[in-house]
């Protein structure tokens, strides 16, 4: 996350049409020990500091239940990142590659996704460890971990779809 | 998904603010063989039908280096979702429960996320297993599965920070 606005050597920049197939609203605040982008982790870690998701109103119900899981998805708005750069050289070594073969912030649709351990919900506020992402983080979604999930809605007839499609 | 657009006994709908914090772009589309949500699985499987990820131009370069991955995160756009309940009663028996506690497609701001198989790459589409959307679904990233994906770029400060935050 060092990139603040420099296109590297190899690296590739398009013009992409205005971003505004969609809304998104931010539903919460992501506090972290990370104020800039020179120190925050490139990955998050299980065993790393607990970090705190702040939910604001009117959102704070859709926390119900969620102390059933261990471990949450979060999805986050990464707020200060270009979108424009299609293929990037993490090294800067003048090797590039494309986007979606990293999990770099740099992306078309700025979104993090991270998995994290859930400590202890104080409210509004949910104690996690397992993020990497800047102090102050737009929320954008909580999830139960998919692994941890059992779907509570009536089975549908895809839910025995195996082999190719027709 | 077999809600249309009903608010059931026990369900909680709130008034939201406008989604205007940031806005999405559609970088391409997904093609499965669900055409309604009286079909789509509650969840993907990884033996389920092959479905293609259609990318769109100017994004088709992101995709270098994409075919090292056996595994991809999809993050894509639940577009025929609605975004105001806040707890939900999947069973429709009136007990309700937190939208961060359910991986419903109705939420705040209406993301899915979903680790696919990739099977093969077919110049600017991927045919992948695991998906369980609704044909035509609007593509919003690709990542690497992050279990499977090492940072190329340099180490940062961050990395090595374990416990508690100072």
């Amino acid at each position: 996350m060092v990139r603040l606005n420099e296109i590297r050597p190899g690296e590739t920049a398009i013009e992409a049409p205005p971003a505004t197939d969609a809304g998104l609203v931010f539903i919460g605040r992501i506090h972290t020990p990370w104020a800039d982008r020179l120190h925050c982790p490139r990955q998050g870690r299980q065993d790393g500091p607990t970090c705190r998701i702040e939910v604001f109103e009117p959102w704070v119900a859709a926390l119900d239940g969620i102390t059933e899981f261990e471990r949450i998805e979060v999805l986050y708005w990464l707020h200060q990142s270009r979108r424009d750069l299609v293929r990037q050289s993490p090294k800067n070594d003048g090797i590039a590659r494309g986007a979606f073969s990293l999990r770099t912030p740099v992306r078309p649709n700025p979104i993090g996704t991270q998995l994290v351990t859930l400590v202890h919900r104080d409210g509004a506020d949910l104690l996690v460890r397992g993020l990497d992402c800047l102090d102050g983080t737009p929320l954008i979604d909580l999830k139960p971990d998919r692994c941890l999930f059992t779907p509570l809605a009536p089975r549908q007839p895809g839910d025995d779809q195996v082999g190719d499609a027709a």
